[in-house]
């Protein structure tokens, strides 16, 4: 196990209906050192890539991508949820739902803040069904900027996105694959490397 | 002038309404380098205070939190604007007005995150009216916590905030604090020190 899997088994928390609580460390209070590690190993992993911005979404993305930002030395964006009267301008739009939430928002991105030159690392802290990311993608895609990369905390093995993103040709570093989870024994299965 | 108020005159923009735009670099599109010279100054300005916790509020101050709390080496909190399913439990609610939006949130903070041995600071982007910083006083305080400080990195002087929190006897510190801008010139006035 890597330090992020380890973390996960020791203070993550599985309930039903496919639900892993890692709120104590990665989004709702989150580990600052944890939070470098990872930054550390994407810079390994993304090795050689050109990239010269962050694109994260709000809320639980932006402190993972703001450390991570470090490591790469690029300015971070966050594409925002919903419509606010200080985002005026042309902006890049998306449909995004949430399983979370279980609802629909509109995500944008100002397009002074992506273009063709962007090369851009998509920095997420959970991967399920994938719709989040695919927002993501056809964002900096409408910008006509290029996807280096996506770098995700946890992605739910067991669901689609993963598996769907990779198909699509996407160099997709989850650190920790969750393959199955038991609530009833807490016990989780990473996916081996 | 600081490095804050000299990026503000450079890159801030003045809109009709009292809007201050800082989205290049602050609270859409994020320069990281920026955040830590303000986690260098917030590390001057709260020496000799006992902080074990830095908490700020869903979006834009998380960016700010995370990259700040690596000058504290504490963990960040950030309250939610919205109730999750994964966030089941106990929970500290305020309601909170944002200027921005022109609406009312409800923000959360699991009560597992917060006690009273929680020294708290709290950072966020942006001071006007004083309703977010309220809320996350009182989650504070319903917790047994105690605020050591507060770092903002914009201050509208010329809204009530500022005063209201300070009258409170509350340290609370702004790199940059607004005291007037002409939407038609583009000039902003700082507060001198």
């Amino acid at each position: 196990m890597n330090f992020l899997e380890e973390r996960i088994q020791k203070d993550g928390i599985v309930k039903e209906g496919n639900v892993l609580k890692v709120d104590s460390f990665l989004n709702h209070q989150m580990d600052i050192d944890l939070f470098n590690m990872m930054g550390e190993e994407f810079k390994k992993r993304f090795e050689g890539k050109n990239i010269n911005k962050i694109l994260t979404i709000e809320a639980s993305g932006i402190g993972i991508a703001c450390i991570v930002a470090q490591h790469f030395n690029v300015p971070v964006v966050f594409a925002k949820k919903s419509k606010s009267i200080n985002l005026e301008g042309e902006m890049y739009v998306a449909e995004v739902e949430s399983f979370t939430h279980k609802c629909k928002n509109q995500v944008i991105v100002s397009k002074k803040y992506l273009d063709e030159d962007s090369h851009v690392l998509i920095i997420d802290d959970f991967l399920a069904n994938g719709c989040a990311l695919q927002g993501l993608i056809g964002i900096v895609q409408a910008a006509g900027g290029t996807v280096e990369g996506i770098g995700i905390a946890v992605e739910k093995g067991f669901q689609a996105g993963g598996k769907m993103i990779r198909n699509l040709g996407y160099q997709l570093e989850s650190l920790a694959i969750v393959d199955s989870m038991d609530p009833q024994t807490g016990k989780i299965e990473f996916r081996q490397r």
